[in-house]
């Protein structure tokens, strides 16, 4: 059996996982809904017998998890995620699997696998922006990806934009994550005060996703177009800000909202270009992520095994 | 003559420069308003005259300025000096001194000299905060300071905390350094809405300081104990959403109005911790320098200086 490695890729809404071997290749790979699992305990002895037949190539182990903490090895209190408190993921794959596992938050690793796999491959300068039921970000500087004093850096989605805005699952109000993520897209359907509002299809009580907005929007529907561009308009705005954190070369869109075709990733970066500080003006690219919706994250969890091999 | 270097800390109110050897030591110092230097060529062919005994012991040039870039050797459009556009002090000084020249922002100088001689030198992740004029950042990682993709990382003064809120010189609305700095704390005086103005004896018009507001402060006196109270919220709220960047150990709060007494920095830590995300809480320290007003900038252009050899 040629060696591999499993990456796990946690979301707030799916769980995805994949055998990669040396070159990058995923040789088998699936998904499900993170819901299913009512502990993180559940989650491992599923994953584990579902590979049963894999088990004997498969040599380590790497997880990209919402706050997940690459010094620790465990999720510490993710406001996106059922499983609450400090959960050792490190600890219990490696005891159920028997070896190495590393964990890092989900959008590190999805920095990992642009860098390695993707659209960062050209990049020593970069910020890779997951916009999923979250907001989460990977920050790369002179090739290396962040980790912090204690491993929780790159949490953008925690940076007020509005003062006194929307409650967020931290504790907070007016996160960036509470408007830039799909959730955020849902919740402006009822908290975005607009008169167009009322000639939407939007304005039927559903359950809408950001998906259906999006559609919407494509499809000529005012109000959709207008929470779009708000959107857009609010993540650009605040990637201007970021800019002055670490002077990336490039901002990397990934995840759900930032796959509805290039319109989203031009408008904003036609929002950031407006707000930014003059001298990092025309510099900045915004691209968005060249593989798979999750397979980013996976990828980026499994090269972290593989460096860890 | 025993070997030196030669730091220069360009401030937006003063230039301070010192000659340094090996060991950290400043042999012979001196500071002149940067006002009296219509450009930077009459401050270089200022500051080559009243070296003029020195030069010889000279070795190289490290200076250390608002928007000082360190990969160009240029100011780029600072907006807290008079010397408009892009100034290529690198060349200046080069072809003035004959001698290698190094140039970074003030900050990332003040970042380095903490980390060298003064109060960071336990640290291997934090971030220093110059509380000038202006407001700048120096971002240490893992021991490495920051520079970014083009040599402008750490403009931390220009995130916007008050969406439209004070004009900023650089043309942008409701940045931290309009409001934590000591041009900002003398902005407060006019600013701040608050019925205890009245009865201040800042409601006389003149040309108040910063440093006469802390101490008013001091003495008792209502409005200025809020002026105080507000920047330091101002900044403690900007210092919360900044950990989501780098997840520091430490702020090392630099410059005139961050030496007012440890009062200061504790009300900062105060506001802080109240609006940290629940992963950085109780983690983060705010310290102040150590050093000497202006000499932890001109010990870090030093030491660039002699890292440079």
């Amino acid at each position: 059996m040629e060696p591999v490695v499993l990456g796990i890729d946690i979301g707030g809404t799916n769980i995805a996982y994949g055998l990669c071997n040396k070159d990058g290749k995923i040789t088998s790979s699936g998904e499900v809904p993170t819901i299913s699992f009512s502990s993180s305990d559940k989650m491992a002895d599923s994953l584990f017998e579902t590979l049963a037949i894999h088990r004997g190539a498969i040599q380590a182990i790497g997880i990209g998890a919402p706050n997940g903490n690459f010094h620790t090895g465990s999720i510490e209190f993710a406001p996106n995620l059922l499983w609450k408190g400090s959960i050792p993921l490190g600890e219990l794959f490696g005891q159920k699997f028997g070896m190495p596992v590393t964990v890092t938050n989900d959008a590190n690793a999805a920095a990992i696998g642009e860098m390695v796999f993707g659209n960062a491959q050209d990049l020593s300068n970069f910020v890779t922006i997951t916009l999923g039921t979250g907001l989460g970000s990977g920050i790369v500087i002179d090739e290396h990806l962040i980790h912090g004093f204690d491993g929780f850096a790159g949490e953008f989605g925690h940076i007020r934009v509005f003062p006194g805005g929307r409650n967020c699952g931290c504790g907070r109000k007016g996160c960036l994550e509470t408007y830039a993520s799909s959730t955020g897209v849902i919740r402006s359907i009822k908290e975005l005060d607009s008169p167009l509002k009322m000639s939407s299809a939007l304005n039927e009580n559903r359950d809408w996703s950001a998906l259906d907005v999006f559609k919407l929007a494509d499809s000529g529907d005012p109000f959709a177009q207008e929470i779009v561009r708000f959107t857009a308009k609010t993540l650009g705005s605040a990637l201007a800000d970021f800019a002055c954190f670490s002077n990336p070369k490039a901002y990397i869109l990934f995840g759900g909202i930032a796959q509805n075709g290039p319109e989203f990733a031009l408008a904003v970066k036609e929002a950031m270009e407006a707000e930014l500080l003059n001298i990092y003006q025309h510099k900045i690219e915004i691209r968005t992520s060249a593989l798979h919706d999750q397979n980013a994250a996976v990828l980026g969890a499994a090269s972290l095994a593989w460096k860890q091999l």
